[in-house]
């Protein structure tokens, strides 16, 4: 991170809270420790994001459309234009869950030979900045006129979505999500803007209010 | 190297050679660790190549024009046309010496930032890898009608055109370098064939032995 000129490091539910010795390990990269954040999991590292992009290796796809790093990166400095966007590294050991895969907007695959396709943490990050860098260096994305919707945001208006539907009976409480992601893929799609997603996760409040006076008024 | 499916690694003048144990750190990588190979400096190590490139940090230039990462890559892709290329990476502490670096054709820098300009060996091996693995997927180069130049003869001839030229006082002997490598790099420049090396090579031998007759009877 320090080599490519990165600062904002957030761990999510890390393994260790030992971080003495950090300091010796990560030459010149002070800057990078002082400003670490630690979150409890994904959804909460993100909240300020209005973009993040998963890696993971190819067998973990299940059919979802992968980006190469190239396009990866030329969406992450798009997106930029619209507020601050994540870039999401696995652990060494399983990388990413098919949990945290579903927080991110899109996923990415480094393409690697088939005998050991499994990268480093370190060097599959290092190429990634690297290509972030240079995405940077090469042209300046203009900002947008309005902030782009912050993934703590959406992810409100996930849960107050999921909560509404299956009170109003449209998903299926044995297996809400399929339907209920489509719905949250359509609003992704649309890029919302903050203000937007503010004033869907109001419509759904004032929604489940009005179901919940429905169910009580039979 | 694994990863991006390279298998031939030149260890040159290595600071051990206790590699028991590297199968354990190198997972997958078995094909990498049995092919590698020991040799006992860089020209040694890069005598069957006709092209080889070396990475360094910017302070070290001296004036040398640097490739980015992305021409260097493009280089090499192209030179493999004529033979086999070479990828110079120097030592975690000190990177290549500038005798290293004069044996390299052309030299790259990995742009990065100046709060801490120095890569980790690993990670600075992934980002060319993964750009080498990226530019063979996208465009093959036709081989060329004929192989290119060793870098191990041009070596040797170099070796001799400072000997006759030395004999023939056309080289200061206190500072035979200078001049002699400005005439190396023209030959470099022509992208010579083996054949066409190996007629120098002769020639120069051929001129040895005339001057060293001119010598013998003044």
């Amino acid at each position: 991170m320090a080599n490519f000129g990165f600062s904002r490091l957030i761990l999510s539910d890390p393994a260790t809270y030992a971080f003495r010795g950090a300091e010796r390990l990560a030459v010149k990269g002070e800057a990078v420790l002082e400003r670490m954040a630690v979150a409890k999991d994904l959804p909460e590292a993100l909240k300020d994001c209005v973009y993040a992009v998963g890696t993971t290796s190819r067998t973990q796809l299940k059919g979802r459309a992968a980006l190469t790093p190239e396009q990866a990166v030329r969406r992450l400095a798009e997106e930029s234009a619209r507020g601050r966007v994540g870039l999401v590294l696995g652990g060494e050991q399983r990388g990413l869950s098919d949990e945290e895969l579903a927080v991110c907007t899109d996923v990415l695959v480094i393409p690697t030979s088939e005998v050991q396709p499994s990268m480093n943490l370190a060097q599959a990050a290092a190429v990634l900045l690297y290509l972030c860098s240079r995405e940077g260096a090469q042209q300046a994305v203009p900002a947008a006129p309005e902030p782009g919707a912050r993934m703590g945001t959406l992810n409100a208006l996930g849960g107050r979505m999921q909560q509404v539907l299956l009170s109003a009976q449209f998903l299926n409480p044995q297996a809400p999500e399929h339907v209920l992601h489509e719905l949250e893929r359509t609003l992704l799609r649309a890029q919302l803007t903050q203000r937007e997603a503010e004033l869907w996760l109001t419509a759904f409040k004032h929604l489940e209010r009005a179901v919940k006076q429905g169910a009580s008024t039979p």
